[in-house]
């Protein structure tokens, strides 16, 4: 049984012969990059072979390794099984939250009104004339008598009592007793709101004494190793046997180590934590109840439930109070997800009357138009270009991602996250590159790079060097491999504004569709929300010039940050809030674009970087 | 490590030295009898070492083992520390379903009125135009969309519809989804109704769409190991770490027996079987949950809950269709328990207007009266000599006890049941032996045998060697050793009497204090209701004579058989009935007698067998 060491972890592993690295470092804990699932085409699991039999490099390894890396023992983990003992470097993880922005904490949300609530209580002690029952003296006492209690509680019950003078405090919802804790503990009150996105996952603790946001954390969603689309995990979950439990497994080991962190930043301990809400699109809030999403990838994208699912914290492994309550918001369609309940409810779209657009684009992109009072959304297959999926040198926003490109008096500035050493491109470094080398020239309106052998004289000659011949077309350095972080050149390929284009044609698409179908012009919107991390970081004005969003004054254009991850915090801190999600889906018009001859075309049309009609 | 070869059962099993041959027996899944949990005091756990060490007979064993059992091996098991390797036979135990005409199967017990129901359903297929989620998709179909569901039946929902051309059939109550199967299965609706008592186990299988009884089965309640009344194993329970497991335990794993038994008479597959309904005393309903019953022991006796406990199958280990849900029903107090709750419905007693008294012997001893519109119930510690316990040759009604004694011209007739060889006495057979030999002038009115020594001339020559001295006081020869099973004279002696004085002052008692709280006289009942298995049996000429009952006609005497499972056996086959027993407590007034004087004073008044004051 060969073994592998990682270094810097310092782990080990013992495997079985010929279990795939990639595989086998996921189920180990730690975490690799990767998109394709194993696949070969990404390129990104990449780690180096310190000590062990080195072999001859795959295609796959040839197509997306240089021959200095390959000299120097970088392979790609998902290239290789394991047939005799390795140590293997594996490149540090550089994680959503070195984003440190994204997160916010200390903010008031809303008026406290939360679902569950606390009451300290002192019972009568029973006598021969007052021999009521201790489940029943106690709900008298709280004026509570039609609460059901589980037999976890109830059995602690008469101990907890007696060993108490009868003081006790109570916790509960409106329907039952989730907690029985000695003396007087009405004073801590919490609960996590989760996020739980395709690529990351942020959990925030929330004191709901007063709806107040206490502490933040997130982490990548480990599900990647088995592709980062939700496609492929659909895949695995449906065609892989126990596939469903490993899916679930991964995301819920993740929520609790976002939870072990919260504790840890809080000092607050885990039994004082009452209740959970989630939100997530339907592929996840599938895989993290762990109910089978196999019809959501084929048409007619059949998912296997809608609404709110609520269950035991303890049915799922989540470790806060046993007892404790998971409450998934529910969903709209196979994809549109509590996530866009979420954006909807922290947006207040749904009690607006005018007429308002918004864009999530997380790993999926989701639109919703409120025209008048009316709701409609619709999913687009768009987002994964700009968390760097199908992107050569693609990745999420973290340390070193180039995010900002700047191209003023003809000198083009290339901006990184914490301004370190460029490793590679996230979205908002996307837009702004492609909106950066189009007002440079250097990009055709239809999405091809300028031949420079062609048109020399259109190419300012400090870009001749840069934009260069490669295997498909040509492509743009953005940063030398004197200046970047993985020692060569960070570059934006033809593939990559293919990619591109597919992605803001089909947001842009779907807008149009979407205002089609409420008989509305652009120029009725009166505004257009940009939620997610994304919106947050995508500069309008480079949104505007590639023709990701439509031409309105970019003053329409708001920023409203991660309002799923919000939604899901007013849910856990306010009951109006969470009947109000809990009733959404009802009020949404959904629509399928799959199969609208109308989108189709919308789409190709949007697919040029034309833009002289805008604004 | 010593191992035990049980015979006839050709068991081994492998034990600690050291460990009690009781204690290991009783865990072995062996049944012994027993009423004493090990103490020694009740001389029923005999087995014979027929290989192996045999060692000094203890002081217990001497008093209850006759110098020819010590010779043949025979020891108390309570007595035995395992110290190396035996061979030990085990008295064929006879089971409380020998005595078969306790059981009826086949009874139409009312309109059928299940609260689960069945619905064979035929869905539109999905598509583009209607991409309604499966579990919605369902329940719009059914017109049920308000209820709810669990993960396992959601899971397997999706692959269910396509496996099964979208014909399912679902399972469902008023509140949620039970059970999802392919195509039409609504003619298969089955439940069980337990009767869990402190000695006997009963399951009945009820066709819920018809509401009759298809078949019968019960078992020894195996927590006998842990002693035969209530508060030994309420200690047990609570002074032994894990003894509540334990105990729940047993009583789960007999119930499972019964229900393997039905599904074998029954040809009926286990996950057919939707719902559990059950009734017991305060002490077993705690038990059977796994719930803490350590306050019911001391006064002022608290249970730790009132109400209907309802679970899921799955969660108590109850082989039935993991989804099914069990219910027990509510107690009335500490020690008037869900039983008696059985006993009101199944009497109509809680719906009469006139005075009627209902008496359920069973361990313990229940008294309800109902006055003109009014519910009253109290309990009394008067049961267990019934049933056997503390009766020096006391037995549970099987083959071979005493169930009648006749004396009619100066004759005395000894009945056993199914006419087998005597091997003890029954409930039946106790009172029908003192009522005998109190009407041959064998007994003094005190209680006392008469003293055939001083006064010779009233013992009938037949009787005279019969009634003989024994270590305390004088003792009656029931059946002489020629003719018993056991080889030795099975006997009623004077301690014998003491405890059927004992336990039929105490319910004599109750019942006036009743009848005093209301107002009432004796004469005021139009009928005095007996239920319990001992009820059918018990002969009211008997009871009357030695003062068990007040005196009332005869004719007002009615043997409602086993009321509390035919109570339980309703509130499964009727949602009316149901909602009347879940009422019911609420409807009864408890009294607490053991601190009442009247009810000391009525008591020692009651002692006595004076009856020239009956009828």
């Amino acid at each position: 049984m060969p073994t592998v060491k990682y270094i810097p972890y310092n782990k080990l592993i013992d495997l079985q012969a010929g279990t795939n690295l990639l595989a086998a470092t996921g189920q180990s804990g730690i975490y690799l990059e990767g998109d394709c699932a194993g696949k070969g085409t990404c390129g990104k699991c990449r780690v180096r072979i310190v000590e062990g039999d080195t072999v001859t490099p795959t295609e796959s390894e040839k197509k997306h390794l240089s021959q200095s890396e390959l000299d120097t023992g970088w392979v790609l983990a998902c290239q290789r099984p394991v047939n005799s003992n390795l140590t293997v470097e594996v490149p540090r993880h550089k994680d959503a939250h070195s984003r440190k922005t994204t997160l916010t904490s200390g903010a008031k949300l809303l008026e406290a009104e939360p679902a569950i609530q606390k009451v300290a209580l002192s019972l009568e002690r029973p006598s021969v004339k007052d021999q009521k029952a201790d489940l029943e003296r106690l709900l008298r006492t709280a004026d509570q008598e039609h609460l059901q209690i589980n037999l976890r509680e109830l059995t602690a019950l008469p101990a907890l009592l007696r060993n108490n003078r009868f003081k006790v405090t109570m916790v509960h919802d409106d329907y039952r007793v989730i907690s029985l804790e000695p003396g007087d503990t009405s004073d801590q009150l919490f609960g996590i709101a989760f996020d739980i996105g395709t690529t990351t996952i942020v959990g925030s603790l929330i004191d709901l004494n007063n709806a107040t946001v206490i502490a933040m954390a997130a982490a990548t969603n480990p599900q990647n190793v088995y592709g980062a689309d939700v496609i492929s995990r659909i895949t695995h979950a449906s065609q892989v046997e126990g596939g469903l439990k490993q899916l679930q497994g991964k995301v819920i080991d993740a929520a609790n180590q976002i939870i072990r962190q919260l504790l840890k930043q809080s000092g607050i301990v885990r039994d004082r934590i009452y209740e959970i809400t989630a939100v997530g699109n339907t592929t996840m809030s599938h895989l993290f109840m762990g109910i089978d999403p196999t019809y959501l990838a084929p048409a007619p994208f059949i998912p296997a439930y809608g609404r709110t699912l609520e269950v035991e914290a303890s049915q799922l492994g989540l470790n806060i109070n046993p007892s404790g309550k998971v409450l998934f918001l529910p969903n709209i369609a196979g994809y549109v997800g509590s996530d866009t309940v979420g954006v909807i409810l922290a947006t207040n779209m749904d009690q607006r009357k005018d007429n308002c657009a918004a864009i999530d684009i997380g790993t999926n992109g989701e639109l919703v138009l409120a025209a008048g009072g009316r709701l409609m959304a619709c999913s687009t297959a768009a987002g994964p270009a700009f968390e760097g999926a199908e992107i050569k040198h693609g990745m999420r926003a973290a340390a070193g991602a180039i995010e900002a490109v700047n191209y003023s008096n003809g000198q083009l500035e290339v901006i990184t996250i914490e301004d370190a050493p460029a490793c590679g491109i996230c979205g908002s470094g996307l837009i702004d590159a492609a909106a950066a080398l189009l007002q440079a020239g250097l990009i055709e309106p239809t999405g091809r790079f300028v031949n420079p052998e062609e048109n020399p004289e259109r190419i300012p000659k400090e870009f001749l060097g840069r934009l260069r011949p490669s295997q498909v077309g040509y492509e743009f350095v953005l940063t030398p491999a004197v200046e970047s972080d993985t020692g060569e050149d960070i570059v934006l390929t033809q593939g990559d504004l293919r990619e591109l284009q597919l992605a803001k044609g089909a947001i842009y698409a779907g807008l149009m569709i979407l205002l089609k179908e409420a008989d509305l012009k652009i120029s009725d919107l009166n505004q257009v929300l940009l939620a997610g991390a994304f919106g947050n970081y995508v500069r309008k004005e480079s949104a505007l010039t590639i023709g990701l969003l439509p031409a309105i004054p970019p003053e329409k254009i708001i920023a409203v940050g991660n309002a799923a991850g919000d939604g899901s915090c007013m849910a856990l801190a306010s009951k109006t809030m969470r009947r109000r999600a809990i009733k959404l889906p009802e009020k949404v018009d959904h629509l399928e674009l799959s199969t609208r001859p109308d989108f189709q075309d919308i789409f190709i049309n949007a697919l040029s970087f034309e833009f002289s009609d805008k604004l």
